[in-house]
C-alpha cells in the first residue's frame, strides 16, 4: 500500500487506468479519439487520479504526512455561545461521519449534492482545535502550553481576517470541485455551532502536471519546501506518541500564517539578488553551494572574494536551526486573490505547517527569520493561527474521542 | 492532431508518457515507489498533462474551441487616459510574443519568474475588447452593434466590482500556477496601459480526475453544459467568416456573466423539486423524459397527471429556442470564494459564452431565462460584461492585426 494511504482499490483502478492508457497510445489515433470519447462511456480510463482515496481511520488524522495534494482549504470557524463538551462530541461525531463518507468517494449522510461526492480525488479532512474549544468543553487542564496566539513577531502585520479561530478544517483534494463539496456539507455540519471566521483556499501543480516528487514552487518562483522532513524516519517531529497519555496519542499541531508576497517589489530585484536572497538557484532549486535541490548546502564554504557563498542573512541559513529539534514539516499552498484597486495582483502562501510542539519547534525558527531573513524585505505575514489536532479516529470512534474521553 | 490543437511534439510526449505509467503499472510495486521517486529524475512519465500545448497562431483564438481546461481567469483592464491606437498596436504586439512564448511552455521576454513558464498544460490566452478600445483606437465604425452592456434583465443585480471593462483576458490551462504566472505576466505588460478592473478565477474537474468528455458539473450539483453545440459543424456558431470582411474574419465575441448562487436556498429543495426546476436528472444529467444524458428532450411528453413532464418553467425549456439560431458556445467555470460575514459561501459560475452575434444569439435566450426560468430563483447575474474577440495571428501578424490595419 502506498506510504500515504491510498487505499488498494483505488490503487488497482489506477493500475488499470494507466494500462487502458497505454493500450490506446499503443493505437496510437486512438488516443486523440479518447480525448473526445462519449460521456457515456463510463470504462473510459483516465481518470485514475479522481478515484483514488486515502484511509480515513487511524491513530493520526490523515493530511498530515498524506503527499499534498493539488488544492486546499482552510476554514476556520468560531464556537458560538453555549457550546459545550456535549456539543463538540456530537458535533464531532457528525464531521467523522462525513469525512470519512467523502473520503471514501461517497455522500455524507445529509448530502444534497450527492453527485460532487463521487470524485474523491485523494480527499482528506484534518479537523483542529483553537484554545476556546478546550475551555468550552471544560478540559482547559488538558490544553498544550503552546496551544495560544503566536509571539507576536517583528515583520508581522496580522489583519483580523486571517488570524485566529477555535475551530478549523483543513481539506484538501487533487480536485477543485471536491474540495468546495466537502467545505460546504462540513461547513453545514457546524452551521449549528459555529459561525465562519476565514476562509482560504491554495494550490499547487495539478494532478499530473509535473513529475512525482517535485517540489512545488511558489509564485515568486522559488522552488519550495526542499528540505522538508521525512516524517516517516522522524515521526516524533510532528506526532505525539503514547508517551504523551492516551489523549494526546497520535495528535499534532497546525500553524496556518498567511505570507504575502510583494511581487512588485520582488520584481525589481534580478535572478542573481533572488538567489542571493533565498541561498539557493533559482532553476533547480540546489543550494549556490551545490548543484542539485537535495544537496546539503555548505554554509561555511566562502567565494573568491572570501565572503560565503551563501549569506548571513540568506533565508536558508537563517532557517535552519544547529538544534535539529528545530524542524517542522511545511504543507503550504500558493494564493492567488483578485487585487485590491490600484494593484497588480495579491499572490503569497498559505504557509501551513505541523509539529509536535509549536514552542519548542516552530517559535525559535521563526524568530531567526524574524530577526534577519532577506526574504522579510518582500513577504509579510498577514495572517496567523494555532491549532491542536486531535488523534485520529480508530476504528468505532469519532475523532478527538480519546482527547475528550480519556 | 488532436481537434484542439494540442500539438503533435506534446501529443508524442504525452503517449510516451502513458507508455512509461504502464511499464510501472506491469512492474506492480513500482508504481508505488513512483510516487516517491526521486525528483532529481527528469524521465520520470507522469507529467503528460503539464508538457501539454496548443497551437497559439491561426485565423482564429485560442480558448474558444478549445476543449475547457480546468482552471480560468478572467482579467478585465481599464485603459489609461490617452491610449490610442499606437498604444494598443504595442500592447497588442507585446501580449502576442509573451502569449505565444507562454503557450509553448517557454518563458515571456521579460519573464523573471521563468521556470513558472516550464509547465504549459494546455494554456490558453484569450484577448478581448470592450467598446472604449475602438474608440480609442479611432474605429468605433468598425465595432460591431452587439457592443455594449447587455439590456438590463429584471433577474439582474449587477455590481460594479464585476461588470464591464475595457480589455480582456481569458487564461486558462489545466494548472493552477501556470495560470497565475501567465496572468502576473500579461497584467505587467500591460500595467503603463491600463489598471485592473476585476479578476474573476474559476475552475472545473482537475485533469485526470473525471473520464474524458465528461460534462462538467456546477457547484449545485447539476451537469452543466450539455447542449453546447458543436462548433466543428457549426462554426457559424461563433466564428465570422470571411464574408464579414478581413477586419473580422475570425472574430467572436465573450459574454462573461458572474451568476451567484444561492446554495442556502437551494438546500431547501429536495432532489425532486431540483430536478423539475432544471429539467433533467441529478444522477445522469439526462433530460426526465430520457435515460442519458445526451438525450434529445421531449418537450411535448405529458405524465399521468396530463401535464407535461418538463414542465412551462424548467430551466432547460427556457433555454431552448424554436429558433436554431438562437444557439451560443458555453464556456464557464466555477467559483467558490471566501464568504461574507455571517455567510456560509459564495459560490456560483462564471458563465462565459461565445457567440458569433451577441444580440442574435445570447440575449433572445436570456430574456426567455430572465421572464420565465425556475432556477432564477436559486441564481442571481451579479456582474456582466461583453467583449468582442478579435482573430487570431496568423505567421507573422499580431493578435488584432487584421482589424486595426485592414
Amino acid at each position: 500500500m502506498p506510504a500515504d494511504g491510498t487505499s488498494r482499490r483505488s490503487f488497482l483502478q489506477g493500475g488499470a487506468a494507466v494500462l487502458g492508457g497505454a493500450a490506446l497510445a499503443l493505437g496510437g489515433r486512438a488516443v486523440v479519439d479518447a480525448a473526445t470519447a462519449d460521456p457515456a462511456d463510463a470504462a473510459a480510463p483516465d481518470d485514475a487520479a479522481g478515484r483514488a482515496t486515502v484511509a480515513f481511520r487511524g491513530e493520526r488524522q490523515p493530511g498530515v504526512t498524506t503527499r499534498p495534494q493539488a488544492f486546499a482549504a482552510f476554514v476556520a470557524l468560531d464556537l458560538v455561545d453555549g457550546f459545550d463538551r456535549d456539543a463538540l462530541v456530537r458535533l464531532m461525531r457528525i464531521w467523522t461521519d462525513d469525512a470519512e463518507r467523502l473520503m471514501a468517494g461517497t455522500p455524507g449522510l445529509a448530502d444534497q449534492e450527492k453527485e460532487l461526492a463521487a470524485v474523491p480525488a485523494r480527499l482528506t479532512v484534518t479537523f483542529g482545535y483553537g484554545p476556546r474549544v478546550f475551555e468550552a468543553a471544560g478540559l482547559a487542564d488538558r490544553a498544550p502550553g503552546w496551544l495560544r496566539p503566536l509571539p507576536a513577531f517583528g515583520v508581522d502585520r496580522l489583519e483580523d481576517a486571517w488570524t485566529g479561530g477555535d475551530l478549523v478544517l483543513q481539506v484538501c483534494a487533487d480536485d477543485e470541485v471536491t474540495v468546495s463539496h466537502a467545505v460546504r456539507l462540513l461547513v453545514k455540519d457546524a452551521r449549528t455551532f459555529t459561525t465562519v471566521r476565514w476562509v482560504q483556499r491554495g494550490f499547487r501543480h495539478a494532478p499530473g502536471t509535473t513529475p512525482s516528487g517535485t517540489t512545488m514552487r511558489n509564485l515568486m518562483g522559488q522552488v519550495d519546501g526542499t528540505r522538508n522532513p521525512d516524517v516517516g524516519v522522524e515521526p516524533a517531529l510532528v506526532w505525539s506518541s503514547d508517551d504523551a497519555g492516551p489523549a494526546h496519542a497520535g495528535s499534532t499541531s497546525m500553524v496556518v500564517r498567511r505570507i504575502a508576497m510583494n511581487l512588485d517589489t520582488w520584481d525589481e530585484l534580478d535572478r542573481d539578488g533572488r538567489e542571493k536572497a533565498v541561498g539557493r538557484r533559482l532553476d533547480t532549486g540546489a543550494p549556490l553551494t551545490g548543484t542539485r535541490e537535495h544537496d546539503e548546502p555548505d554554509l561555511d564554504a566562502k567565494g573568491p572574494n572570501g565572503l560565503t557563498v551563501i549569506g548571513p542573512f540568506a533565508h536558508i541559513r537563517r532557517a535552519r536551526s544547529e538544534n535539529t529539534a528545530e524542524r517542522f514539516l511545511r504543507r503550504g499552498y500558493n494564493y492567488d486573490d483578485a487585487p485590491a484597486p490600484g494593484r497588480l495582483s495579491n499572490s503569497g502562501l498559505v504557509f501551513t505547517t505541523f509539529q509536535r510542539d509549536v514552542d519548542a519547534q516552530f517559535v525559535p525558527i521563526q524568530r531567526r527569520l524574524d530577526e534577519l531573513d532577506l526574504l522579510n524585505e518582500w513577504t509579510t505575514p498577514i495572517g496567523s493561527a494555532v491549532f491542536y489536532v486531535p488523534g485520529g479516529a480508530r476504528s468505532g470512534e469519532y475523532v478527538g474521542q480519546r482527547l475528550l474521553e480519556a
